[in-house]
């Protein structure tokens, strides 16, 4: 993307890097003794510090939302659609804040990271990480920007998760919670495809127990294998069809050898899937992914979610789109009965899209755009 | 299971052995000079040779249908709920048939035999096949035995598409045909789940470009990885929840170590597919995802279903489940409209059922035992 940036972007944005010293005491009973949060901020902290948006970010995302890093950058932030200015996420009334969550590959401490006690990196021994984790470490990094209370925590999928949570643990620190295809935890199929994408990273004898980088080496077969499958599950049956059909990308029925005929839905997925493994940490989609199986709102709370939601106090705008199977409609309703339950004030959409799960990243859709930014419109600052 | 073997059962059965010395040309232009069928049958041929039903296998399946194979045998064959004494497909009346398909891992001609040009196993070097290339041999083999019509040839997804091409190719040689879970072609999103399986398998260095017998070895991890995609896949989300839902096997959320933290769907779905990746062939299972990829029903007749099944003069039973997800009861609907457009006979029965696409081989499902049963005893031999 060539400057001029688009007048409803966010434009140039630069990362910050924070440092935290002060020990980490994580949800397994490790701890961390610092660690350091990759950040990005867009549009302006007002004086009563109260317009604060904190997005929560999914399994391959970073704190990269909206925007672009450098003049030549061709791909902006994986929000761009949905937060700059007049977008739903308004960055002329918002101060937009998202972090690369620690165990990250965008900059935060992770497995790449060095680990201070031994010199190398973190590797397999980096610690697994909770839901909560991510939290904590977001309630420091408010601390640290002065933001007492957020306008609202914002985030799809494992982003919704961490929105949830927020809602529960912290509930006098945020006004509004936009959960958006997310669940109060996985189903067993949903487990089943995370643990698939694992086996196919761990088969990979490049991925030495976790510890390739020791060995100079990635798992990229094992880590494109596993992007593969997620990838199909986050787009639909429906949506695949009409993008891709049965059309062939080479050869053809007639010829004699069989080898060459390709669909296009094959090497769409191929190169999808080594695109990421370039650019993706092993280790981290494994302690992404275990961190998703492991979250489970209610567990705390007898298994009672409506016992949970009593925790908080604040505002709830809860997303669904129809062909998610992944995170389907049906998860999300689970979502809004529990929060009626409890009491609590909950606005439902569920939009119609043949978009699968990836529904709430893709732009063009009106009514999910109508909804977010109705909402955002009557969050106060 | 120790012998007795139960009264329902067809008890024990020694598979055969067939030659055949006539070179097979294959619909991708090369041939086999020779070739070896593994085939079992059950019941006896009646006087007419009238009472014959070929049963076709699908992806992972082989011609050990029904029956035990020697008193210390654990396992029955795949179909041994439909297939027996009183069943619906009642050995009492049908002269039953079923051989592993040529490029099977289960004693016929395959990717593991012997290329006799070499004198060293096929490996990557066996050709790829397509629907049609199994019907011609189970042509010659019905030759063989004497049978000029089939009473029925029966078949459950990949075995499906092989009676419904029965249907095209041969009408005069069968008088009716049964399509279980089935479809006319895959949908792109079967394609992509196919593609990652067979990317996990060629992803595997043990796989050595599919000559891994030449080097003494298999690749077995990559097969375990897609046998573990494809297993998800053949459940429902449904079904997996109510068997496996959020169970633990080991460890708990409030110990220290996460790593001990397994769900029981981890460890069924590891054991499915390693135990899998010991018997199974990862050529074959390759070359069978082709051929599902490949066939398309009215790809020779400009994509007219209709058209196509015209060529038919059969009686059809088309049956799928509710809760089947890779073959959805949609595509067996598409089925049938295009028979009634092309003015045949069919019944169909969409039966309620948690079991996904691999409810067509589970018991103890009454509707579809009735629907079965009552459609084959109007069968006439």
């Amino acid at each position: 993307m060539p400057a001029p940036f688009p007048e409803d972007s966010v434009g140039l944005v630069t990362p910050q890097l924070f440092h935290f010293d002060q020990p980490l005491a994580l949800a397994n009973g490790r701890s961390l003794d610092s660690y350091e949060l990759m950040v990005e901020t867009y549009g302006e902290l007002n004086a009563e510090k109260s317009n604060g948006i904190l997005i929560c970010h999914a399994l391959s995302g970073s704190h990269h939302v909206a925007g672009y890093h450098n003049e030549d950058d061709k791909k902006p932030g994986w929000w761009e659609h949905y937060v700059g200015p007049g977008k739903p996420i308004d960055t002329n009334r918002f101060y937009v804040v998202c972090m690369n969550n620690i165990g990250g590959c965008h900059g935060s401490t992770g497995p790449q990271s060095i680990n201070p006690a031994t010199g190398k990196p973190w590797g397999s021994s980096f610690p697994f990480l909770r839901v909560r984790d991510w939290v904590e470490t977001q309630v420091r990094l408010a601390d640290r920007l002065g933001i007492n209370q957020w306008a609202a925590v914002v985030g799809g999928s494992l982003g919704g998760m961490q929105a949830m949570r927020w809602a529960l643990e912290h509930p006098n620190r945020l006004r509004h919670c936009v959960v958006i295809a997310s669940a109060m935890n996985l189903t067993a199929q949903n487990i089943a495809f995370n643990e698939t994408a694992r086996q196919a990273i761990q088969s990979d004898p490049n991925f030495f127990n976790g510890d390739y980088l020791a060995q100079s080496t990635l798992p990229k077969r094992g880590l494109s294998v596993a992007r593969m499958i997620g990838h199909i599950t986050y787009l639909s049956d429906d949506g695949m069809g009409k993008k891709f059909g049965r059309e062939l990308r080479s050869g053809s029925f007639d010829r004699g050898n069989d080898q060459l005929v390709e669909f296009q839905i094959e090497s769409y997925l191929r190169y999808q899937g080594s695109t990421f493994s370039e650019v993706f940490d092993a280790n981290t989609y494994i302690l992404m992914t275990r961190a998703l199986d492991y979250f489970d709102l209610a567990r705390e709370y007898n298994g009672d979610a409506a016992e949970a939601f009593k925790q908080a106090s604040c505002k709830f705008l809860v997303v669904s789109f129809t062909s998610d199977w992944r995170f389907a409609p049906e998860r999300s309703r689970e979502i809004v009965t529990a929060l009626m339950r409890a009491n609590r004030d909950v606005v439902y959409g569920e939009i119609d899209s043949v978009h699968g799960h990836d529904a709430f990243l893709v732009p063009n859709q009106l009514r999910y755009w109508e909804l977010f930014s109705a909402y955002m419109n009557r969050v106060e600052v």
